[in-house]
């Protein structure tokens, strides 16, 4: 198992870790098998996207916030206090957990996709990400 | 492999079964790897979530209604008679399977993260969830 | 690892393969562990539903027009000149990857509960998609 501490913006916040996640991979020396890549924490989330601006830094956030727009009441607000309510409801709808499958060593990606972890919290946060690798 | 079966209420009833999960994976004494904790039926769904009932009821409830709101026509309907398109909607979405990675025997988990399922369907159901367990 | 092919409309073309890989883990005379489906490509899907045609063609198609419509501006379109943003959007947000527990050999999947692929890009794509299996 590996960790990967990723600092990264608020509500939307995104990088891409494919190339981290394939060293991690390349260390292990396994052939064939699938890494799983998990976000540690409820308000990030881990999926696959083309790694370009335009649709991380805008279309999916935007498309996010129509899901859990930020000028609603959260009842997460009204109980604890806390601002991030739809944070937590985007984390859960697009889930904390990846799969890969890799095969002679490498991660089997399309060319134009990429692993990404998200922050969806109000805040800057430094995300922890775990790697694990099963395989022969 | 283990199996839970959980008692749900309608349209996003949902339960934290992060403690039975943690029990079935001691059971196994193994000590590092992943667990896979799958939804077995076509309107519920396995996620993560800071388990509090501002979120769970209806912070997340919510946010499912404003993507397959309950008072639209579903072709689902017109060639099933049955009245639950929406909830295979937000099934499909959420997706009924989650992996969590785990080290020296514990989950991985952020503080305030929980693992839930969840029934969007629109009556009670008791909703049978896989737990399947890889490691060394 | 298996690979298949499948040829899938634009806009949410989707194909029950349920049944392919129920064949690729036949093969493997595996008793008990995990499947992973996976889509290589980052504006196709892989979930479970009701394989019927009214949720399928119409009702989740509609409810991810919802969240990220046709007819809105896309940064991703600004940048690249490609039309499909919005297909990026709803592929990272359903998630490429689903990981199903199989034991005696079998998938275990609810009754109503079939394993498609999804294309979301803007014209007919032949999708590749990997099957990896772990177990014993």
């Amino acid at each position: 198992m590996a960790r990967l501490s990723v600092k990264l913006a608020a509500d939307g916040g995104a990088a891409d870790i494919t190339d981290q996640v394939q060293e991690v991979l390349e260390e292990t020396s396994l052939e064939e098998g699938i890494v799983t890549v998990f976000m540690a924490g409820s308000t990030g989330a881990i999926t696959t996207i083309e790694f370009e601006p335009g649709l991380v830094k805008t279309d999916l956030p935007e498309a996010m916030e129509r899901v859990a727009p930020t000028n609603i009441p959260y009842e997460h607000r009204k109980r604890w206090g806390d601002d991030n309510g739809r944070a937590h409801v985007k984390a859960s709808i697009m889930g904390p957990s990846l799969v890969v499958p890799f095969a002679q060593g490498k991660l089997v990606l399309g060319t134009w996709q990429q692993i990404v972890a998200i922050n969806w919290d109000t805040r800057t946060r430094t995300r922890e990400i775990i790697i694990q690798i099963m395989g022969a």
